[in-house]
């Protein structure tokens, strides 16, 4: 049985994002793997990286901030770990971002030929953005380099994804209802194909 | 008298970052610049945007909350804005990824025409890697394209770029206190050409 880590971040419970994140752990847990929900949002995750969540060169076995450790093996018995966010601004919303920062740490998921173990990685993001727009100012590869490359790549997570969930804000779509199912539907299509 | 915003985020005021971004802010003054720093760690600066600091896409003239209005009057009274930063993960730590999230906000700093009127921004980002292997992987090119279009483009300042202080964990470098010497003038001339 599969064990599938879903984190999600969104300041709210009613946002598109929120009901993309309750599809895919619909999907995920109608697949039978075994769901884990980090909300990060609701857990109040700090994103702040402190002196205690510095990376330590010189002691690959250091211990980081009990909150670290704890995500980090929540994260680390997934053997796939699903995000869900809505891009701001090319990349992660802070929040999610901090959680990089702090629990994908130096001897827990990389460094001097470690891995993180984990098998797959998918990166759903939503965007008020065009498709057409995001390609034209090269925002789609930039997005999958930094994700795929620049982070799962140096965990050691070779078959990482990214998903992008475009025109979320209706600008130029005629019926957003249909377009919004059509967006769930390519969501839980990235869970099924896991 | 040109007036300079220095923003700049680490944990620890001993840091290399530290030490840089207080050589931008007295490289600043000496130039006769009138200087205002944004540490965002020792302002205790919250990066977890929450619902009163979503954009309002309907309503552009819309009041966030009183710490994004006030630290956008803060930066939008700038001519120039210098970021100063460790590159964690090809981009912000999370701190500084939650002051762009929250605070160059819709209707503040771009929108339906809107500039920010800010004339220059600096982003000096110091990272562990070497500049050929930030190269050689394409990160150079991803973090400029994100930060220089994705960001400042999107806000209207065209004079907008990016400096990296490589090889700031020692590796391979024989003599770290000249490199470091060699860095801190790249950070000050950056200062002294705006």
């Amino acid at each position: 049985m599969s064990r599938t880590l879903i984190i999600w971040a969104h300041p709210r419970t009613d946002s598109l994002t929120a009901k993309i994140a309750a599809d895919v752990i619909a999907e995920a847990t109608a697949a039978g793997h075994e769901v884990d929900v980090l909300d990060l949002y609701r857990e109040n995750f700090n994103p702040v990286l402190g002196e205690a969540d510095e990376p330590q060169w010189e002691n690959i076995d250091h211990q980081f901030s009990p909150e670290t450790m704890e995500l980090a093996a929540r994260t680390l018995a997934a053997d796939a770990v699903v995000f869900v966010f809505p891009i701001w601004w090319y990349s992660f919303p802070a929040i999610m971002k901090g959680y990089i920062d702090r629990v994908w740490n130096y001897g827990l998921f990389y460094g001097e030929g470690r891995r993180s173990g984990i098998a797959k990685v998918r990166w759903i993001g939503l965007t008020g953005e065009s498709q057409a727009g995001f390609k034209k100012r090269g925002y789609d590869e930039m997005v999958v380099h930094n994700f795929n490359v620049g982070i799962a790549g140096l965990c050691g997570i070779a078959d990482s994804s990214v998903e992008l969930l475009h025109d979320t804000l209706g600008e130029e779509i005629t019926d957003f209802d249909a377009h919004f199912e059509q967006l769930r539907e390519q969501a839980r299509r990235v869970i099924r194909a896991l």
